[in-house]
């Protein structure tokens, strides 16, 4: 008898759901809304319900169970530790998805799920000990070992987004702290580099007509506007010190890079692995890296991965 | 019956060799000489030799085998990748000496082997995730995930000696790069800090007297001496700093603090802390900072625990 799992990645705005077969096709997704009101109440029962409802079409004993990812730190056991975004505090997202549906579920956070599903079937596929990150409006990052997500001990294993980089850095980071990696590499942050740099002098640059976004820098970079260059050249030294940190730390056989920024391609390993290899332990240079693949969809895979893995 | 475990601990001059029970009590413990020459080719032969020796005092039977600690990168399949201090290449340290003592083997990186020791019986007992870092000659480092030792891809798993902590560095760390945490938080780094600052200016120091050591820099800390206590500041500014970015990445319980430099006691968290905390994720922040309790016998306790849990 053919086997499914689902897959649910939980999202400030919209629950995606993926129904799996063992080997990684996905047979069917959508999504719902996520309904944030009455601190969150909503959002289980509602995935439940559009699970339930999807299982109508599918024998029952063929599902193995649920995998989620969820956008806060979640511990091994299951449990969440505050989600701002929905408005949830601590509890079991395990035990009460469970109770709703009568069948296995495991949860993890959103980032480390999605990292598992990139090495499931994504840019990561073939490798076991590899590094996700993620470059969107802020950095994001998923830690897999072995096969299997790095939790931490509290949750908050690969928040790559806020080691520290740089000291006297004037602005505040999200977090609250200065000089994050975050502040540099995220999408955010090569547009404050692109602005900063704009203002220093008045040298000449495409970037000086129209909205300054990443998009836009990496676009001046490729028709080879220097100070989009410089700007490039920056981004590329934090994020290239702050990967040869990461694998200082749990040598990796590989980085995959995704989210927004990483649409520009492989022009942005150009810029950040030289300063990865004039930088990172010796033993720790044959790294590879790639682009991630699966897109929004990574949360799903690595959902579906997660139950699959339990 | 009884069951033992033979750990072994292989140094550039002397292999320390302990016999334990199961709990972890070491019944005997000596050492033989590290014989170098011919490519190391006596070293494992002579171990199997005192091992063996050693047996005749025990029931065969009782013993479950044997775990090595080596000075070198060593992978999850106990192959060490040269060993330039013992004269080794690459081949199989745990299949030599199988075939040798006709036991069980399992081998290891001495400092992630060691590592292993103080979560046993050492500074870490009750984690189960925490980084040992050995502050000797110069910066070593083993991270344990979940009680295992994280290897890394090709055996350089936890060489945080080497992450890059400040541009711009003029002199040359060992490994050949520029700015490694090695560079400052090693006995040679806050000498080298030590003698950085007395050139600066005039200022009186008892540093000025007698040799500049990391010894004479702590205990001058301890004495109220103004300008040591500026050199422990900037020691404590790049190893809380450092430590931060490793918990960024794999978000631990508890750091251990052990070698030479250790001795100076818990003033160091008094310096190293308020970096950690100005600098860390705050899901990481509610770490635990121990002082190292095994001394030079860590390296034979954490051998004898990872043939216990192969």
């Amino acid at each position: 008898m053919k086997k499914y799992v689902f897959g649910v990645d939980i999202g400030g705005t919209t629950v995606k759901l993926g129904l799996f077969d063992v080997e990684g096709n996905v047979l069917d997704k959508w999504e719902i809304p996520t309904r944030t009101e009455n601190d969150g109440c909503n959002i289980l029962p509602d995935i439940a319900e559009s699970i339930q409802e999807k299982m109508k079409q599918i024998d029952d004993d063929a599902v193995i169970g649920v995998g989620v990812g969820a956008p806060g730190p979640v511990d091994g056991d299951g449990v969440i530790h505050r989600a701002v975004n929905l408005g949830w505090g601590t509890f079991s997202v395990k035990e009460t998805l469970e109770e709703l549906l009568h069948m296995p579920v495991m949860a993890g956070n959103d980032a480390n799920v999605a990292a598992l599903g990139e090495m499931w079937m994504g840019g990561g596929r073939g490798y076991k000990d590899l590094v996700v990150v993620t470059l969107g409006t802020g950095v994001g990052g998923g830690i897999i070992i072995g096969g299997k997500v790095l939790t931490g001990s509290t949750g908050s294993g690969g928040e790559i987004g806020h080691i520290h980089l740089q000291d006297g850095e004037p602005e505040a980071c999200g977090c609250g702290n200065h000089g994050c990696l975050e502040q540099y590499a995220s999408a955010t942050g090569i547009t404050r580099l692109a602005n900063r740099r704009l203002a220093a002098d008045d040298k000449a640059s495409a970037l000086r007509e129209g909205d300054v976004t990443a998009k836009a820098v990496w676009d001046a970079v490729k028709a080879g506007d220097e100070l989009a260059i410089e700007v490039a050249e920056q981004f590329g030294a934090y994020l290239g010190k702050g990967l040869s940190v990461i694998a200082g730390v749990m040598n990796p056989e590989a980085f995959v890079i995704g989210g927004g920024v990483s649409k520009a391609g492989e022009i942005l390993m150009d810029y950040l692995k030289p300063y990865y290899d004039a930088n990172v332990f010796h033993g720790c240079k044959d790294v590879k890296f790639k682009l991630a693949t699966l897109g929004n969809d990574a949360g799903i895979y690595g959902a579906a991965k997660l139950i699959l893995d339990k």
